[in-house]
């Protein structure tokens, strides 16, 4: 017998068995690149999914829930557009995003509310239904199990890069899939929900636990990265799980499943702050010796989203004064004769004293492109990690002239 | 009879009648440049002050409260050195902080507890006391009645401009005089505490309302303002009245004395804002239709540390939709439906719709160096204002540069 083992390799949405994806222009970006995705399930699949906790949410994002909840968790096919948030749209908006999902429907052969639907771009622009409607056929026809690469182009923005990731649980003789495909780039701290993830899985998995599942795993990946600590009105993540394997998740291989849907997340969600808007360095911070487990994802957080310290690493500058100055106004139990700052493997603060000696191994460490640092809060025993990015000149490139 | 007034005017901390200062070069910045400032009180004055929230208390915090508590809230004299924090030093630290307050003491002949003392610039780098000793006789030498402007000269760090201000409140026939400084101008997010702040006023104010009085006036000044988010650890303000006016505030004059106040230190921090790092326009960030002063204060806070609401004014674009996605995150009660946009008098989104033919006229308004922003929740009747710089390029090469 094969013993149980989860594999990462390349691959994306249609790596599960019972896929097809396509990704076509649909003439939304001026620049006429990619811009609809399409995601088709050959049989209605277990559906689950989290939104943005943001109060202004985005007209797909109403949408979605709202077919989430009639489909009784089930779904056939989403459909994705960049270019357009389709936010703070008013009742328009909500119109188009019923109008693209059910032309849609259409077209898969399915009840409207089997089509889920998302949408990510500039806000407080109108949606154009007429060009998703006459690109919807194309879309049709690319299908395929092997087009995953496109529809995850197709949901760019300001990535540089598309982001896919696959995993695959050998279970004995038996084996089930797990894919998907994420967007970032700029307007990332997701809050109890994340930016655009697409994921799939063709094991067979009731939709409660597929809830559970995707919960669990939100929280330790997309929830655990920042960006430039803005929660957009579009996030969601979407898991489909549509049984073609053959192999169903029960209590006993949940824990697995759960595993091999963290290695997929984990790969997006670290590709969407590898490819923050302007980063040259993916910052890995841990934080240890607090209090609670909030005091540490909280303190995490500053630190994950201080322009000091970004700035610092940016600059090479292992500026461990910073890193105590965000620990310290972060809300959380701090004791600083108790503190500790390292970075890569070099302590630099520890027992209320600078160790300025390894100064210049730290600035050395600083100039590679994935950096760790770690603080102890020195109050407790609990830890966090979170992943971000540095702040550059770019990123202000990026986001002053992003209309123009 | 003259009627009561005030009057706002050039000046600073040597305004107010019985106060000499004075700012020379101990040679701890490496420029040469002053680094040592010292206010003096001809006599003890009534002193009040407030200090950073920051857990992690630079030296100079700890001893001035220690001070502040010792002398029963009464000084003679402040002084402050730029160039070094003395944050994250440890009990060496503490010596230090306490040395400079005793050497200043002996030569103006008060107990130690009457000196304050504050210090600004890199976190973590040892305070050399004896640069300070070497260097107290030649500040005891300069101090004078003409150089409040040396003084605040020699507390800057990277602010590119001196901070100022003075107000006379007139009182019948008489007149009292309130003068302060204030540097800024990166690590800027005061939390219930502010920068450094050092205020002046020749009246006579019990201990116990001139603390209030500076409460209330802190809350609504340096507690209202940010560049970064980053609250400092070794913010403060401390407030001095030596009574040399001969004009006593009672109960029925606090009120003046109070707006006196404001004027001087709402000229400061919006001082300290539009020095702030890489700055180029100054931001008005108004909240209204808040459901409680609490959740305007936040929404306001949050739009005004947003990076991509300050990169995109930054670049002169009228991103109404950025304005409503932080409201909408900002965890207080908002209302999308009937929220509104407001960039300087231009109306950009109401009811649920965009306004985008106003676009144009915004995006000149935004070419301008002072921004007025308005955004209303739909949530309530509260509001409140915050001010804020731009996000530019430059404030990350600064802070990425900083100690190089």
């Amino acid at each position: 017998m094969i013993v149980d083992a989860i594999e990462t390799h390349a691959g994306g949405v249609t790596t599960p068995r019972g896929f097809r994806a396509a990704g076509v222009s649909a003439g939304i970006k001026a620049s006429g690149a990619a811009d609809l995705a399409l995601i088709v399930s050959d049989v209605p699949a277990a559906a689950a999914a989290v939104f943005t906790t943001n109060k202004a949410q985005a007209a797909p994002v109403v949408v979605a829930q709202e077919h989430l909840g009639r489909s009784r968790q089930t779904a056939r096919a989403v459909i994705v557009n960049s270019g357009c948030a389709n936010a703070c749209t008013g009742d328009e908006g909500l119109a188009v995003a019923r109008g693209m999902a059910a032309d849609a429907a259409r077209l898969v052969g399915c009840p409207a509310e089997q089509v889920l639907v998302a949408s990510t771009g500039v806000i407080g622009v109108s949606l154009p239904l007429d060009k998703v409607r006459r690109a919807l056929p194309a879309a049709m026809a690319a299908l395929s199990a092997s087009h995953g690469a496109d529809a995850a182009r197709a949901i760019m923005t300001t990535d540089t890069f598309p982001k896919e990731a696959a995993s695959t649980i050998h279970l004995g003789a038996s084996s089930i899939n797990i894919g998907g495909m994420a967007k970032g780039s700029g307007m990332i701290e997701p809050m109890m929900a994340t930016m655009l993830a697409f994921l799939t899985t063709d094991a067979a998995v009731p939709a409660p636990m597929l809830d559970r599942a995707l919960r669990e795993t939100v929280n330790e990946t997309f929830n655990a990265i920042t960006v430039d600590g803005e929660c957009s009105t579009n996030d969601c993540v979407i898991l489909l799980a549509n049984g073609a394997s053959g192999v169903s998740v029960v209590e006993s291989s949940y824990d697995l499943f759960v595993q091999g849907l963290k290695a997929v997340c984990l790969k997006l969600a670290l590709g969407i702050v590898r490819g923050g808007e302007g980063a040259t360095k993916l910052i890995t911070v841990t934080v240890s010796g607090a209090a609670s487990a909030s005091d540490a994802r909280r303190a995490a957080k500053a630190i994950a989203n201080s322009p000091l310290v970004k700035t610092a690493i940016h600059g090479g500058d292992p500026n461990w004064g910073r890193l105590i100055a965000v620990a310290g106004r972060a809300g959380v139990d701090f004791d600083l004769a108790r503190a500790a700052v390292t970075i890569g493997t070099t302590l630099l603060f520890k027992d209320g004293r600078p160790y300025d000696d390894a100064s210049p191994q730290a600035a050395a460490y600083l100039k590679g492109t994935d950096i760790f640092v770690s603080v102890d809060l020195g109050a407790g025993r609990s830890s966090s990690t979170v992943w971000t990015c540095d702040l550059s000149a770019d990123y202000v490139r990026i986001n002053a002239d992003y209309r123009s």
